[in-house]
């Protein structure tokens, strides 16, 4: 076959991620939900927290009978009762009268707000001194002021930290619907890759890709599951790809970088039913020859096999894919911090570079120290704590220019 | 009992860190070790990668060979060979000759750098013209380029990225030393407090906390155990956090905000054998009542029942502790993210305050609007995207101060 692919752009790349949809939904504890996507949006079926609650140690009152105290002059309250913790109170309020409560205790009938224990003194059984007027509302938590009655709390898509655990948890929900966790194959290619536990002879290299890989998948919350290691054979590929794809949500082939297996992994993708070649070399460095296809309803990679530039593409190109997948509304899930470069930092123009630098702290500020060494070499990730990204248009950067930098 | 404490800073509890120690360590397969921590130092058994290696396809050459190519006055060589990948290459290399070479690939004795195919052209099955020299090296990753053997190449306390699995899993470590994954326990008090899949009359209120603080122990990367709802009683408080201690390397008491409940905390933790109370009030806001005592010698921490105040503490001061226990050398993890404020902040002297803010991207810059509403409310965190700090002797930030805001 004969494919006439032009070079696709990082957008243009990212545009595709719409040709793809997120994996189904299951029900999921709310207890375990932290790193899951909410798959609806989520309502408040009652108002929260459903009653006037103290927010402070002290005296329910009614904040008019408090109005002008002061040290010198304080207010002179009767004692109407004590309310306890989780109990509705049998009492209530009047003008001049105040009931003492603890934090998160419910206010009486006609009390509005909450005097602190520092601000008042107790008497005798019967009465307390005020020295502190408060205002409607004060050191209260009125009936629906965290949440009303049928407001949308939580929309479709949000990635579930665990803030949304417990507001989940609040609003009685013991379960929520969230996307499934996709499953990711990882299949490494290549004649010089072998096994880890074995001993490498000269020429041939262990399998990094399948471990750095599964870290990555590992890192945006999904699970990866290793194929092992094929032979530049297109068979063999192929078969690791149906099984791989009747398993997973999303195939990954690692290796392959060089021209002749690069097309190895090209013909064994066309050769399977319904597929879609989609990106066929990608301008970004390092990462060009990436390889996307969209096989029935799923996304199967060609990836470098050179273990920095296929770490690269994971992060930048294929984490907004499986976080489709996942059913996240926001695909980039990167951080980026500001920091200062070290050094000149030349680039082509013409494609997107990803450079990967050392963060060092220095005063108030990030410094960004590019890892010098070449491309192939792990240990360039080992020492990087992320990446600089170089637009196409921009022919390199000064020392001391203000960057952001992606966290890796 | 009687204690006398004083209000401790955030910088005193963090020196309290040094009172406790990893918990065990075990073997990890490097397949599952993303987030794991090394509990011994990684040492290179043999050169990586061992053999000199192509890092573009092309044809290995000694560079010699090509000094003065150029477009308009190639370098004549003789095609010596092929080498196929992952083989020992059976010929060598002398001055005017080249193998042809992929990526990866193993050069010949003789030949010292690659030219890349872009830069030659095949005439016939025998020879080749290069247009363009190399340098020694070039396009090449000599034997132990990327590590000697015998060098440290992760060290003890290191957290395990994805690039550190690809790194040991090529020097041929199948599993790795890690330390163990902390189990933390946590106990919901208060007789106000109901399960969540229970409907609140007024009065009672969901257990928030259980769950909430369940994800940020899932966020780095531990084991949260929930104890359920233990009502204010000293005693069945007690017998909820023996048990707890037995299972678990740390233990969460949440409730007890107010003063009465406090005491009972205190009480419990007091009446325990080996016990040593460490923190009894912290200079923070929120997070004020928090209590930690070493028990035997584990950390038992008792933490404000209202939930912001307990996420707080749990993402500032809690985790630290955590990540001493997963054995990690550098305790704070948090990343931290230059922003603008969009309006005056004020703040008490004499103590840390922790303000929610919203981070909003514009142009360049992000600014951080701080979420107004009173500090009891969920929903405040839930609209927040990280934590201005703001230290004790700032009386509070004007509008458009540079600041660093804590992720949440």
């Amino acid at each position: 076959m004969n494919y006439f692919f032009k070079v696709k752009s990082l957008e243009e790349v990212m545009a595709l991620t719409g040709k793809f949809f997120p994996v189904g939904t299951e029900k999921t504890p709310v207890f375990n939900a932290f790193s899951r996507v909410l798959a609806h949006d989520l309502v408040a079926k009652k108002d929260m927290p459903g009653f006037k609650r103290a927010t402070m140690d002290g005296y329910a009152v009614a904040a008019d009978s408090t109005f002008g105290a002061s040290e010198s002059s304080p207010a002179w309250l009767d004692i109407a009762g004590t309310i306890l913790m989780g109990d509705i109170p049998k009492f209530s309020i009047a003008q001049g009268q105040a009931a003492k409560i603890s934090t998160g205790g419910m206010l009486p009938k006609g009390a509005d707000s909450v005097v602190m224990v520092e601000h008042a003194e107790l008497i005798d059984e019967l009465s307390v001194e005020i020295y502190k007027s408060v205002a409607p509302l004060q050191n209260v938590i009125d009936k629906s002021e965290d949440f009303s009655e049928k407001d949308i709390v939580l929309s479709r898509g949000t990635f579930i930290r665990p803030q949304e655990q417990g507001l989940a948890a609040g609003l009685g929900f013991t379960h929520i619907e969230t996307f499934k966790t996709p499953k990711v194959g990882i299949i490494s290619t290549g004649d010089e890759i072998i096994p880890i536990e074995e001993e490498p002879v000269p020429g041939k290299i262990r399998d990094i890709n399948s471990y750095a890989l599964s870290g990555f998948i590992n890192e945006a919350h999904a699970i990866p599951i290793s194929y092992g290691i094929i032979k530049d054979d297109p068979n063999a590929i192929k078969k690791a790809v149906e099984k791989a794809l009747e398993e997973t949500d999303m195939v990954l082939i690692s290796g392959g970088s060089s021209v002749g297996t690069r097309d190895f992994t090209i013909e064994v993708l066309s050769s399977l039913p319904d597929t879609e070649i989609l990106v066929h070399g990608m301008s970004i460095s390092p990462g060009k020859p990436t390889i996307l296809a969209k096989v029935g309803k799923k996304p199967v990679w060609g990836l470098p096999g050179q273990v920095v530039s296929a770490m690269v593409v994971l992060k930048i190109v294929v984490i907004p894919f499986l976080n489709r997948l996942k059913g996240l509304e926001h695909l980039d899930r990167t951080i980026r911090v500001p920091a200062k470069l070290t050094r000149n930092v030349p680039s082509a123009q013409g494609r997107r570079d990803f450079v990967r630098v050392e963060l060092i702290k220095k005063e108030n500020l990030l410094l960004a120290k590019p890892v010098l060494g070449k491309s192939g070499l792990i240990r360039t990730m080992i020492h990087a704590d992320g990446l600089l990204e170089i637009g196409e248009h921009v022919e390199g950067l000064e020392k001391d220019t203000m960057v952001n930098i992606i966290l890796l």
